[in-house]
């Protein structure tokens, strides 16, 4: 089945842009997924083609209209009904792991991109749009967080990977930062790859990309390492899925 | 002074990419901020133009080397010494709108984009470089996040945006989601703007985005909300801000 992408946007031409290349751009050309850009100025109804106006009580920039974006999803919706509409937009529900690969796993996303001050929010309270922020900064619109979010998304459909990394993923849906990297030169400016490594004792590697996995957590992402000690102490089956993540 | 992008990649035709439209396009044309990607295949030392081997201690997909990372960052050093190396990776510290202001004041940024599972950590001992994650999810590699980062740094370079939107982001500086927009037409759906905003009593309409913007951060993201009431109880001028922000 082919996953579909419909991306409304003032910036069609983005698409699929750095996504027709590497692994994602294969995986296009092969059709295990497809990219339907669709442009939010076809859906405006003057002859100035007229998509934002100013914002309501004041301020500096321009609002996209809700009449219009109205117009561009329910269209996106009628062509494609099964996909889950996203708008990106920095008020949105943070991104995660998880929400990526549900999203792998349906039938596509249609993606709202916003450009100017953002979009008048009467579109959130009319249609069923879910609101995602890709990270709190600020960029001059969404089309950037939709390229990425797709590229999250590509990579994880069937056949585009393989198996290569899917030990990586389940390692940060369980919360924590993935463990460092080595490869050869074994000696390279008089730093050696850790000895452990070079073993062949799977068990002991295991153990201890484990250990760094969780000290690197602990260290870099205090605010991870908190959700994740609280989500293995609510879990009854916690001790368990520790033995088996040595496996 | 010309802000200066130089982009250590395996994909050096995504660049400028998106980011050679709109305002960001704009900028690049005028001189505003240059874009220079830098090819690491071309730092490859051997007839197979080889980037990347093994893990050390087995597991899947491919580890970009240590020697090669290193010629490639010390050729981009070398070519601009005043720039901050900065890798995208998951293991790194997350963005912030304060980090990419810092930038965005700066001479611009070299930034490594890795692929496969990542880059040989020694890279990270032997280097300068800083560790930077653009969002807790995996992709396949560092070039969106890249985009990403560059177009929150060069919307805010002197005459990209004008003052347009300078109010909003030191809004989000000060760790609040922004308040929500509407404009035109008045009524929509049989959805009518907030009268508040239809006033014209400017203190009022202000009172009520601040009050908007502390609802909705403390019920979607009760995170920001933590740290944003934390840092206001420590600030000694904290009520004098508050002040000023309604002005």
């Amino acid at each position: 089945m082919t996953f579909t992408a419909q991306i409304l946007t003032l910036y069609p031409e983005i698409f699929p842009g750095p996504l027709g290349l590497s692994l994602a751009g294969r995986a296009l050309a092969e059709g295990t997924w497809a990219c339907d850009p669709i442009h939010i100025r076809d859906f405006a109804t003057d002859r100035h083609r007229t998509v934002d106006d100013t914002p309501a009580g004041g301020g500096a920039g321009m609002v996209l209209k809700a009449d219009i974006l109205a117009a561009a999803v329910d269209h996106a919706m009628a062509k494609a009904p099964a996909l889950p509409v996203i708008a990106m937009t920095p008020r949105g529900a943070p991104i995660t792991q998880r929400r990526i690969r549900q999203l792998a796993q349906g039938p596509g996303v249609t993606l709202l991109c916003g450009r100017f001050e953002g979009f008048d929010e009467r579109i959130f309270e009319a249609r069923p749009i879910e609101q995602i922020s890709m990270g709190d900064i600020i960029l001059s619109g969404g089309e950037m967080g939709a390229l990425m979010l797709l590229d999250a998304c590509v990579r994880l459909l069937p056949g585009v990977m393989g198996a290569a990394s899917s030990g990586v993923e389940e390692s940060f849906e369980r919360g924590l930062l993935e463990y460092p990297h080595y490869t050869r030169p074994v000696e390279w400016e008089g730093r050696t790859i850790p000895q452990v490594l070079r073993s062949g004792d799977h068990a002991k590697i295991a153990a201890w990309r484990k250990q760094r996995a969780e000290d690197d957590t602990r260290l870099r992402r205090p605010d991870l390492w908190e959700r994740h000690i609280g989500v293995r102490d609510q879990s009854p089956s916690g001790a368990q899925r520790e033995t088996k993540d040595l496996s």
